[in-house]
């Protein structure tokens, strides 16, 4: 039996999100089929991260065993045959036997994208959340700031996640602006059930000025969801990279 | 009669390019049919430059006279809801009586998107030209130097070109690298026949090996469209801006 490692793409705009379920179509569900169709086995696979329907993935782990002759090298090709178009694996390899996609990941890194403009963007639509009214950068700029270190984040944790703790570390969260986009960058040990949506959705407050950036310190600690911003749509959402 | 100056965005994937034709759906007979919905009367849109099928817009103009009551800021908005969520007017402004979208312009960028990775991106999909072998983009980079400054461009024209003339202008001729993408801005003050698709398809013959960086002044001077590169695919080019 190899212990596979798959880095996989996708545009979740047409799935209700990683994880399998009955009564929708699910990314996870997909890659099953195409590794099945490919292996001739059902695999039992794991992700680094449950992403929601909607979100994107750019470099999304996830493992499995299998015990196929196909060369590991050759497996992104042959899966890519057998997936739909906007799902893709970008890279294979054989990992040790003890590595798991969820429970050795050491940090992940999310980009969440806005475009800010009065009018919608058919070129950003399905990869970006489309604010109208405009966004003072800088106030922005100055509360992404405030995130790093590390925090209890309770007031940016949607109920229904299943952490014990809410203490994470985030090591950097930039943002970066070009023409009507606005990205944040950020990464961290681990992210709380929509943590990253809901930090992007206080930067969108704190950019209308419905919060001030000094103020970011003082929610934080407050533990309090009710003072964060609103949880930021899914499709300005990518899960960028996994650390191992 | 107002005349009206529109800025549009679009994906082109699913259109067969701007200008209307019988029997395909394009951008101009989207954008006529949702202008005679708001304003009642069937317009005479003239547009800066007639995209081919699948080819993007960022920045494209049109013009057309209209003897509308609606205030011109409120167009976008009206026209927007009633355009398909692929094609956004961005902006709308009158303009002076003898202003033109094709025969005022005194020049235009376009971007051409490069992915270059083995696997395909679904990402990146609609967006780019996706070459799965590895380029060597400092050699590209160098080529790209070369079609600055004024040229007769013979060798870069695609037949069924309508200009009298070869000879155009390129202003900047940029290549721009990050992660897996690679972007071409090409500035200049005017374009012929598929000149930017069949630039960007030399240019990843350069990256490939196939044609020296150093050649490029020989084919150009050489006037012969063989010895230049494939055209690249429509889904890799944006209409980004138009100048006047």
């Amino acid at each position: 039996m190899k212990n596979i490692k798959l880095i996989l793409e996708y545009k979740g705009t047409r799935y209700a999100g990683w994880q399998k379920q009955n009564n929708a179509v699910t990314v996870q569900q997909r890659l099953d089929e195409a590794i099945e169709k490919i292996m001739g086995e059902k695999p039992k696979t794991y992700a680094s991260s449950r992403t929601d329907a909607g979100v994107h993935a750019l470099g999304l782990c996830v493992s499995f065993r299998a015990g196929t002759r196909i060369p590991v090298e050759k497996l992104p090709l042959a899966l890519n045959s057998a997936l739909p178009d906007d799902i893709a694996v970008v890279s294979a390899q054989e990992a040790e036997a003890d590595f798991h996609a969820r429970f050795s990941a050491k940090g992940k890194k999310y980009i969440y994208r806005i475009c800010s403009r009065a009018s919608r963007s058919p070129i950003h639509r399905d990869f970006a959340w489309h604010v109208t009214r405009s966004l003072d950068f800088e106030a922005m700029k100055e509360a992404s700031g405030h995130f790093v270190g590390r925090h209890d984040f309770s007031a940016f944790k949607a109920t229904g996640g299943s952490e014990n703790s809410s203490v994470r570390t985030i090591y950097a969260a930039e943002l970066i602006k070009s023409g009507d986009l606005i990205e944040l960058h950020i990464s961290g040990d681990g992210f709380l059930y929509n943590m990253v949506r809901i930090i992007a959705g206080t930067l969108v407050y704190v950019g209308l000025g419905k919060i001030a950036a000094c103020e970011i310190p003082e929610i934080i600690s407050s533990g309090d969801r009710t003072r964060a911003g609103k949880t930021a749509p899914p499709e300005g959402l990518f899960l960028s990279e996994v650390y191992y």
